[in-house]
């Protein structure tokens, strides 16, 4: 297909479709005259791929860049394509030079995981630990396991079929769905907390009469 | 304390808190003169509740502006409290005016959760699968029980407080642990795909020698 139909399929604009064609992050089409190329379905999808990034995750054009080397160029090591993929998402956070995270440590220790401190998610759990502390919101054992329990067998529901997977499809795997299935993850919370308190199964005390007026 | 002591306490700026203050995000503190005020250990916390939204979660600061509000101001139904949290936090989707959100509906119905199409929630799940379909990753009835059935049971272990708060209480309790919790689970789930794959518990096929050369 020629450009023009590239972005009617993809709903990219010409213009943004030749700033990513300058940007490395899409490939040329096969050239078919001095001016013209033609482009095939692998880059419909490749626009879909970026829109989803940058759109859905919201990521800055940079990180999205980032996110679509790792899958196209991968690393030999599965751990550091994932390593470099969490940091291409947020929160962004300044590593502390002597990787010092108290919070994250603890945490991990109580849960058997690996306290690896240059690994990017552990400076990221130890701000969103110090971030629920200073909103005075509770964080115990019984927090971090009520969160750590699910996320551990969802990690590794995910993680199985890389088993069969070559190290090239397990990394495109990895990175896109450690930056895709987040938001699927967030939604579906906040959809469950919407139907406990809609649905009346949980209410809170109306100061003064005990009743709740939503029934 | 003085606002010098207020901003070293608080490691924010003087010039911030002058911001914050005229903005409307920070109460003014007690007037002892003219020119002095006096701040107490309320403003301290605000100010570090001010950077868990803005730093760690990496809001815009209007958005930032409408969590607090929602603190400070609750309205009287708890529901409609959360649509607005939800709504002030990420991904930010645009609505579809006719309210037709085919693939988060499917999901809702196969999980018998309520599909209320304004709750901005549906549309952030609508998106949400899109991405995932786009990018070419596993999106079928198992995989949205794999991450729907954790997160309903995280949601109800977290709403079960509610119960014994008040509406005020409990309205400020889901609008921060709505947006201070995500960080939370994202992190955690990041470091249990990190400890599969660190730990060789999970290995891709290296093409060709089946062996992975990471142990």
């Amino acid at each position: 297909m020629r450009m023009s139909e590239l972005s009617a399929r993809s709903a990219v604009p010409v213009a943004t479709i030749k700033f990513y064609l300058r940007e490395g992050m899409l490939t040329r089409g096969e050239a078919t005259s001095a001016t013209r190329a033609e482009y095939g379905e692998e880059h419909v999808a490749r626009l879909r791929l970026i829109a989803a990034l940058a759109e859905v995750r919201g990521l800055p054009l940079a990180r999205v860049r980032d996110i679509l080397a790792l899958v196209d160029a991968p690393l030999d090591d599965p751990i550091q394509a994932m390593g470099r993929a969490v940091g291409a998402l947020p929160p962004y956070v300044v590593p502390d030079p002597d990787d010092a995270y108290p919070r994250a440590q603890a945490a991990l220790e109580a849960l058997g995981l690996a306290f690896e401190p240059r690994f990017a998610a552990v400076a990221q759990l130890e701000s969103a630990i110090a971030a629920v502390e200073s909103a005075g919101l509770p964080w115990d054992e019984e927090v971090v396991r009520r969160y750590a329990d699910p996320m551990i067998r969802v990690a590794a529901d995910e993680v199985a079929p890389v088993g069969g997977m070559t190290v090239n499809d397990a990394i495109a795997y990895a990175v896109l769905g450690t930056a895709l299935y987040e938001p699927i993850l967030l939604a579906l919370r906040r959809l469950a907390h919407h139907h406990l308190l809609a649905t009346g199964r949980v209410r809170a005390r109306r100061a003064g009469d005990g009743s709740s007026g939503h029934g």
